[in-house]
């Protein structure tokens, strides 16, 4: 039980809203923690919470991808999770279980709608921490969070634009090597001989084409892309790379 | 029960070493892929359990640090947690375990003694991963993990000169921002001013500061530092970001 009623209740409701019975063994105490924004406290709020909260969403993933997917190379295991475990998906998250208002929060931290998008991605952590430590498995986390997170996995694998090749590779690099691929961007100055030719796609190519980026790890080049934006090259290297890695893996 | 009898010996033997009873209920077939070096099959290897195994040591080591040092900041778990997770100590608790002997491996793989500390934590790794997925939670892991895991940790807090503080800051960035801390590092042209002075110490400390080091994340310069090295002088100028940023969040 909990020491404010209104506060219980609170949490009462929004227990039900994960889906979990009310009569859930649930540590009240960690849950109010894991709702309470470092603007409120600068030693009791949820920043140590959602430390254990990042490992245990980071194993449910690991885990249920091994056993919804279990043919998947550990690349591809490690592209799909670092878009479940992004802030962006997890702050999706938090939005559609309404844990927003369950949040105290101090309002400095409220007037910032830039900050918005990570503390929900860390409160829907913290959490997950919460009830992880509660039971110390995760008997009040994968009943609710495998589903949405299959869901999610789903739509990535349908739809490969959605992936961060950028991240997928950087997460592999370090996993394997622990360094990190380097980007080098030019202008392009020399268009493809293919752009020379007259066609409707041509305009579309030329811009596409500005500039060129190479991917290296140390002394070998992993990949080569063009894009609009030195940030567009980046990606269409980096997806070069991972999609030769990904074959030389599997 | 497993296929082969002498195998299923060397596996029980191998529990026994980790301080769990013969009885535990292991799945004998994962723990035998956990030591399976993909040398041996590119299909049937410990890639997927080490994914997963990754996963179990950092929440394994997060949800330790918060019972041993509950009053630590994010910061600090993060920094020793580094250390716990990194390939040198799963390496070293490998083979205080004396896995090796149990490790399928190719032998163009033994050839190759660089790789040995990668594969041996690895393989560790892994058998964590089989050891979760056995009973789905911490109970074939914490009765005998937590003990290294606290030894160790309590050696990198007795021993500032153990961190790797660029280690400490690029988790911490990642986690907080998402982007990498850059390093900037010149030949010392001017020694300190404090080099001018007669004293003993003087000619070393000319030494030490034969480069300097800068490291920005983004716009921001969080810290600089000198040394005899390159590398040197990004670790103290890691060491100043960290400081200050632990100072900042306490």
């Amino acid at each position: 039980m909990f020491k404010d009623p209104r506060r219980q209740k609170q949490l009462y409701i929004l227990i039900q809203k994960l889906g979990l019975p009310a009569a859930a063994p649930v540590n009240w105490s960690l849950l109010d923690l894991a709702l309470t924004h470092p603007s409120v406290s600068r030693t009791h709020n949820y920043e140590q919470l959602e430390f254990v909260g990042d490992s245990v969403v980071r194993l449910v993933s690991a885990e249920l991808l091994l056993e919804i997917y279990p043919q998947e190379s550990v690349g591809e295991f490690a592209a799909i999770r670092s878009i479940l475990v992004s802030d962006r998906v997890l702050a999706q998250l938090a939005e559609s279980y309404g844990i927003e208002p369950y949040l105290t929060i101090g309002s400095n931290a409220t007037g910032n709608p830039a900050g918005r998008q990570s503390w929900l991605a860390d409160a829907f952590e913290a959490v997950l921490g919460a009830l992880y430590l509660s039971t110390h498995n995760m008997d009040l986390i994968r009943p609710w969070l495998d589903r949405v997170l299959m869901t999610k996995a789903e739509e990535v694998r349908n739809d490969p634009a959605r992936f961060n090749y950028k991240d997928a590779l950087q997460e592999w690099t370090q996993r394997k090597y622990k360094i990190l691929p380097e980007y080098k961007v030019a202008e392009n100055k020399q268009p493809k001989s293919s752009l020379s030719k007259e066609n409707l796609a041509q305009s579309a190519h030329l811009q596409s084409d500005r500039f060129v980026a190479e991917v290296w790890l140390q002394n070998r080049c992993l990949g080569k892309g063009y894009g609009h934006s030195k940030k567009a090259s980046e990606q269409a290297a980096a997806k070069e790379a991972f999609l030769s890695i990904q074959n030389t893996e599997a």
